[in-house]
């Protein structure tokens, strides 16, 4: 068996729009999965906080510690809740001000004329920053030490998420393996149990119920770093499936 | 002006499925709106971790200390990935089993034939927990010192928040009202600026851009506890406005 690589990742959600309930965030699941997919980096953990520059400075400092990468996403723009980038210098320490390449690609994009005040903000950022490429509205994010800084609005952050895979160090895929059954938890839940024992170290069993075709079920979700360790759990639910006389909902 | 009371909770959310990219949490949003306009109670910190038992326990710790209430949701079902009464069990130090009148519930709902062992585990949590009564599904959520647990399936949960309320005590309300704008976020970004520093104390002015009937614009979200405060923001607000012949967004 190839040696597992864990690699981690933590998501800091910055805006108060998120937690006044006005906002529905859509930026956690993308970039969980994209991390999964394409990079083999595993999201630990995610947390959600206001637009207060030391609770952000706070959390850089423990989270990037603690993590492999943090992913941060909003606060980048150009208006005055926009506290990201300078929070961000001050937890590293680093000088804020302009980027000359960010400088650059916005007064280019904008023309001289219109590149006012509030449009050069976005050029402002830990000096020493690389840039993470916008294609669909120019303000870049950036990248210094482990953070990768990206914006809210969730259109131009999956515009720009590919251009965050140079700065990842890749870990090992994490496959997974979905089987919904037709019945209540509480009715397999000791076949789970003794399931998850079996393969403790290599496989991480989930169960969570559904509601579909009118009918209650259960979809069994089984993720591992080994395809071959996922087909003997399958092998086995399904041993356990059948001795229950569950019905399976194929999709 | 009225005694401004600020209470405030942090949600924490345990799932695997919400870290994997798997399930897009809908709670969040749901529980932060309903805290605001039903009790006065501001969301300052949201974090999703992992099921796993000494994350959770430190998570707990950690929150309860720092906020008035802590609102859990997931992991309080029947099959071994919920761990979550017994994590908050030992974050208390409170023992954890069967607690009786949740038993009773349980047994009253399923029968005691159709009681098995997944159900009965529904009944275990911190033994001196207060019940969250279930209308939907009968397993109830419970209360433990300054901690709610609630269900993750978002209609559950739904069914159940209102039963929270009498654990609460109430906060001053936070109204909000919001202007959307036919401009870009940098054409008024100073605008902005100077008007939250007028108002600094008593009112939060945040932008966000949007996208609607074919253009681009920012709706300006003013938040207080003065209703008066709010009227005068968005006076001054207009007045900015219209000197710059900007168009609004009638909704």
């Amino acid at each position: 068996m190839k040696k597992k690589k864990k690699v981690n990742a933590a998501i800091l959600i910055i805006g108060n729009e998120i937690l006044s309930g006005r906002t529905q965030d859509k930026n956690v699941a993308f970039i969980c999965n994209w991390l999964n997919l394409n990079c083999g980096i595993t999201v630990s953990e995610v947390r959600i906080i206001p637009d207060v520059e030391k609770i952000i400075i706070s959390n850089i400092r423990i989270l990037s510690k603690e993590f492999n990468y943090v992913i941060t996403t909003g606060g980048i723009g150009p208006t005055h809740d926009d506290i990201t980038a300078q929070s961000i210098s001050k937890a590293f320490k680093i000088k804020y001000g302009y980027h000359k390449e960010a400088f650059k690609i916005l007064e280019n994009y904008y023309g001289k004329e219109k590149f006012n005040d509030g449009r050069k903000k976005m050029a402002k950022m830990p000096i020493t920053a690389k840039l993470i490429y916008n294609p669909s509205s120019a303000a870049p994010g950036f990248k210094i030490k482990n953070v990768l800084s990206l914006p809210g609005v969730p259109s131009i952050l999956n515009s720009m998420i590919e251009n965050c895979k140079k700065f990842l160090v890749k870990g090992s895929i994490i496959h997974s393996s979905t089987i919904n059954l037709f019945t209540v938890e509480s009715n397999i839940s000791k076949q789970l149990s003794t399931l998850q024992k079996k393969y403790k170290k290599d496989v991480d069993i989930g169960s969570y119920p559904f509601f579909r075709l009118g009918k209650i079920g259960v979809s069994v979700v089984s993720r591992s770093i080994s395809k071959k360790k996922l087909l003997n759990v399958s092998k086995d639910l399904m041993k356990a499936v059948k001795s229950k006389k569950i019905k399976i909902l194929k999709i």
